[in-house]
């Protein structure tokens, strides 16, 4: 099931740039997972924004709360979640 | 080069239904036409709403301007358009 | 899985009112139906407007979006989707 | 009598995860023993957010006013109140 | 029971002045009976505006919700409904 | 005159709590003059909040804003100002 | 005694020209005079808009709701009313 | 040519009065300078706020921006600049 | 002297396409001789949108507003104008 | 191809001003690098305020990030993008 996740990163002005690494590296590894698993869908940067848009497909709405709430950078975003599903338009059977 | 394109479709009340579903109709085929050629890469319903998140793949922005006003329902749409990009994160190569 | 629906009912203030009261009789059908089923497991009135807080208890999104459309009401309604899940502080086991 | 209450948790970044930790304790302890005695009658997580939907029963609005206020998360809050009647398509007698 | 009642008026500018003066009458014989009784304590006009800001008195939510949608201008109106309780720092006993 | 004013109260969240309890001390005592006074005609509480509805009156714009920006807890308000006067449909000769 | 007025007129698309252009000459014979009183002692377009910002010197609130109210282009017009003072910084003795 | 500015000034709640007592002697010295020289005409108190709005009298764009980014307080300050004509319904020739 | 304005177009979606057709070239007219003349120095479409963004150089602001309001379009046009001035950053000597 | 990109900076008010003089500087030299490579096309100052409204000529939404991203200033920018095409009433054949 799919849902559309608008994601915006606020860290800090003054935060320790090696702490502000880690926490990247490990938000990359993170995701990078999740896209191997086929949860995270897509991620896209928004052009000239510290934002990105994603797809995630989950079990349900549970399962995206759990997976939202495990980013390393979730406590510096701001989270607009949007559930999704097949348009009538699209030429594809299933949700892609 | 994407774009995130967000259309909420306000058809007004009293529209005569048979003129509704021929423009619903040929916007259909607009959209299915656009993406068996890889312009309109997906399309998805916001859930509840009659509104879709979709991502558009064109060679620039003009491009993108006639893809939009081409839209059968583009008279009724409100739209909002982001340009987007890779994400460093993204385990592809492209911008899939 | 469950989603929290808030419903705005903007009825045209020239409509019939023989009209009116026929939709809004097809409305509450509809909406009993859907409690006796248990798919709509709740429906309050927002004090002093014409506005509903309601909670759905859906297969998926897709589910939902079905539902919701079906409302006899539908085309005259702003309608906001937010999905919730079982709160951790929560006394019961499941999302009642 | 009801209320639709919503909740934003915005807790510092920088806050100690310890007296976080213990004020979220007190907080959950607070919430099971209204929802045991009937007053919160209901909590959901909304889907990704630091967020709660909930439904409380109290006798008035002071009632109300007291049973927010202490909330140990009260001072890290926003919170939006919204008093509810039974709705008349409900299916139900009271206001369940 | 106190609630605070803001209401903005939106007569249609083509509304047939015998019309809207015959609603405009029956809205102040309602007002003044519900003055009367004391459920309708405090109705000021806002400056400049086709608005008044308003307390009711009232038994319970229903009880305004019922009070709210008996007015004859409620088809021509916004409404913002904020329940009150009684200040700490008042002068009085009770929530004059 | 009447001016309806709400203000909202937004002390830091690490406010030395003596020094939060001695302002509102201050601040109870000058609302409680101006009450005794008639200037401060009434004061609500908003069920939820730490937001208060009040009716001042005074004898002109300059009155109102020696009385607000005397306020001990003015410095940490929100305040919005909202000139009134006698509604036509109030039962009453003045401006109660 | 001061107030600032921001009017922003919406004259629908379709008035009849010799409709608007009598209301506009009334609105303006009606504006003439009270600036001649002194009463609207200022009145300025916004540049590139059908809006003004205009300075009123009224005895009270209620004197300007009778003169705003008696606009002829206040049906069709939209208020933004700001009550005003002497500033403590102006280098006149009265609020000039 | 004429320009409405409305200021609203932020002072941190923790700025030592000291300082803050100096900024604002700064910012009255210069105001009252450029009042005499006719080109901050006016300059009124928005009742109960810490905000004026003013009107300026300046060669063009560039002489405007000069003035406002030399006012002390200009870095505690929210600015918002409209740009003005004479009414044509003015009395005076001028743009008084 | 320069203005950023922003321009949306909102013809009613029920105009007669040939009223439409010819409002439209009187104003692509009226904007190619302003242009000509270097007072309305760039205009660009914003991509999917019924909206351009302009610069203009005009000798103040009652000039900008014969400009703008001389607009074939204007009754159709919601409009927000800016005054900018040269960018100490920018490269060139003048505003260009 | 072009983007219209509106930034607003906002540096702390307690910020060293060796620091920011340094960035300053860094910033002013980066913009007129890009501006003699004709990457930056216009930049202008919004007049009163401490925003630019800016025109950029990339290669793509990937290149346009990465000369955003690369602003000395970014950190301390809210920055909004609008993706630009040729009007079709420039007198121009290209997009200036």
């Amino acid at each position: 099931m799919l849902y559309h996740v608008a994601m915006t990163v606020r860290l800090p002005a003054d935060m320790d740039p090696a702490v502000a690494g880690e926490i990247k590296a490990r938000e990359k590894a993170y995701s990078q997972a999740l896209q191997q698993q086929g949860v995270w869908r897509h991620i896209w940067r928004v052009a000239g924004l510290y934002e990105n848009v994603s797809i995630f497909d989950c079990r349900d709405n549970a399962h995206l709360h759990e997976v939202l709430t495990g980013l390393p950078l979730y406590p510096h975003m701001d989270i607009a979640v949007t559930p999704l599903c097949r348009h009538p338009s699209s030429v594809r059977e299933d949700d892609r």
